[in-house]
């Protein structure tokens, strides 16, 4: 084998040496966790959903194994999903937000990652900008890019985590084909509100105008079941026609290794049917066919049940309440499990390795695109939750005394 | 909507229109079958599994499903599959082929399309080529040339269908990266045999020698299962170092719908472990991630075990036979549930067209890049092809009285 010389495609080789903050701290995490016993770090670095999975739909998949026909059941799923499954979506989609989706306008996808993979590919190819704001999801950057288009990011509106309108028209240029929003947004925990989406909406038009090529908006909202204080997230693809929803089950029924998702288009959006169908096209390039069919057969039985994520907010609650009242400037999460406070100095990456001294796993907000900022998934036990809430404030009294 | 102007990612509109003969003929036999019942429709158009799935692997899953907790079932899988499933996967390749893989040369993919879309991205980019063997799964055509490598054919050997090595040789350029095998072979039925895969590799050697760079073999074996007449499938990666396994359990195990198998990379090649690393990156851009964590931990209990295959040998016997008794020249399968006759004229197409008025449905080979010939998917109820038989004697009496 020595000296013998292979060639591998230098991309992917360059990926291997940058390796991302979150799970080198999350590596940190477990390796303490075997020092002084995972359960006194408190680990806020991922965000694995947490809360078990419904009762409904562990059975639905026992029954569809003890009650299907094999072939029924473990066959070819068509290549743009299951039409019973996809028929089923649509309706649910309907009911929960009013839109007009018939199956046709569903594709079934391997989880969030799998559906935007697929978004990209309709609207962009090499040399186009797609744009998102900040702080967002950094896996966005190796999603785009590796599929030819260019992601272009927003600077963040620190005051509420809603965009930087000023900043975003500046950007949008004819390479434009599309936005990427994430709304409950991670990291932020920020729901877009209803007259931001009314108005991303009003900039898009009048700039598709301008550059006359429509700009898709491309929805990725994965967190879109996870709300708090009762209040509905707006659905995005409400307040624009051109609009690809990406959603994942992952976090809804707490089932991430699954791997199941949805590609939905707005039937307002002209080719909506035919965008579809060339999911199932692009899916042949990508090797990504559909979701596991028992996956597919036992979500649309549970489509509008949820794992219990109100445990999600009483643990915002608490951590919201102990970082005010510890002095961090923190804008109140809408929903998901992250909360995005400002660190206590500047350089976050200095202010969360201080925290790690105090087991306090944080992640410093660089690589979301907001420097200065730092991550919490508090997507972990309460009672947890309440005994970090110790650490942290030894953590601010002994490192920021004069705060 | 009318009159608006949208902008959709012209390669895969482009794609729409091409509509796979396969497709066509199976479209054929169900709406004939709606007419006349579909049991008397001689249905030989689809590589569908058709024998059901071992009980042992529903029990499997219902026990995981019943007994393991919801974070371990239900969890993230890591980026390359779920540990203890590769290791159970190298085990059992080990055992059953003499190799050395350790979990660290296997990563999980979603069927053999997800883990041949890795190994092209491994080893080939844009303006390089793969070369392929006719007859050949018409599917490799999407699946790599939107990689953006391109796919080159080398014209097949009729003899036996094993390899035209004087072809490939005058194919093979600087720009080769791969060259791709499907054995036992969809179209043909063919396993190649050591003989050819020794000389095979001893070609790839030597131009790997003359170009200073090594060329990869990759080997797409979904039908490695499926064997006739008592014979071993010798394993391709014995045979050569560079060797970078695709498998999917979709034939297996009868279980084509739930989407998973995995990539194995010859622990001789060298940097075979940063190749599966790699494969982690691959999935980034191209939204896979892994198959889902229940099939995987499902199939890791079933890893020697398969669906009851004899059927497709007892349909090959009798279609072989009946075959050869009327005259066709047709190479005997080795393995898999096609069979690749002759056609009884030049044109593939047209004789497959009069096979249609006896309900015959034949698959015409010219998207195989194998005109004359034509593909018969055995995959059905051997009842059906014992009455099928009847069929074929009046539509080849008929047809071609002068025979």
């Amino acid at each position: 084998m020595e000296g013998k010389y292979i060639m591998l495609v230098q991309k992917y080789v360059d990926m291997l040496q940058g390796k991302s903050v979150i799970r080198t701290l999350s590596e940190f995490a477990t390796a303490r966790g075997k020092e002084i016993g995972y359960e006194n770090v408190f680990d806020y670095s991922l965000g694995n959903p947490s809360v078990p999975v419904p009762r409904e739909f562990t059975d639905t998949c026992v029954k569809l194994l003890q009650e299907k026909g094999p072939m029924e059941l473990h066959g070819y799923s068509q290549s743009l999903g299951i039409p019973s499954v996809r028929a089923k979506v649509a309706e649910s989609l309907n009911k929960r937000f009013g839109m007009n989706y018939t199956g046709d306008h569903i594709f079934m996808a391997s989880g969030a990652a799998g559906a935007l993979a697929h978004a990209f590919r309709l609207v962009a190819e090499a040399g186009d900008e797609i744009i998102t704001f900040a702080p967002f999801f950094p896996e966005y950057n190796p999603y785009v890019n590796l599929s030819g288009a260019v992601l272009k990011v927003v600077p963040p509106q620190t005051k509420d985590f809603q965009i930087n309108f000023e900043a975003f028209e500046e950007m949008i240029t004819e390479r434009t084909k599309a936005v990427l929003v994430n709304t409950p947004n991670n990291p932020s925990g920020i729901v877009y509100s209803a007259e931001t989406l009314t108005k991303l909406a009003e900039v898009l038009n009048r700039k598709s105008e301008e550059f006359g090529d429509q700009i898709f908006l491309i929805s990725d909202e994965p967190y879109r079941e996870i709300a708090f204080d009762g209040k509905e997230v707006p659905y995005v693809s409400k307040f624009y026609d051109y609009t690809i929803s990406c959603y994942s089950f992952s976090k809804s029924l707490s089932i991430p290794g699954e791997r199941i998702g949805y590609v939905a288009i707005n039937p307002a959006c002209p080719d909506a049917e035919k965008m579809v169908v060339m999911c199932g096209q692009i899916s042949r390039g990508i090797g990504h066919n559909c979701p596991a069919s028992l996956m597919q057969l036992a979500v649309a039985e549970n489509l509008d049940k949820t794992a219990d994520l109100s445990v999600y907010e009483k643990n915002m609650n608490l951590l919201y309440d102990e970082l005010t009242a510890l002095g961090f400037t923190c804008v109140r999460p809408g929903g998901t499990f992250y909360i995005f406070p400002k660190a206590l100095e500047e350089d976050a990456v200095a202010f969360c390795n201080k925290a790690l001294k105090y087991d306090l796993v944080l992640v410093p907000a660089d690589s979301f695109g907001c420097p200065g900022y730092f991550r919490m998934a508090y997507c972990i036990d309460t009672e947890k939750v309440e005994r970090s809430l110790v650490a942290l404030r030894k953590f601010v009294e002994t490192e920021y005394p004069s705060r």
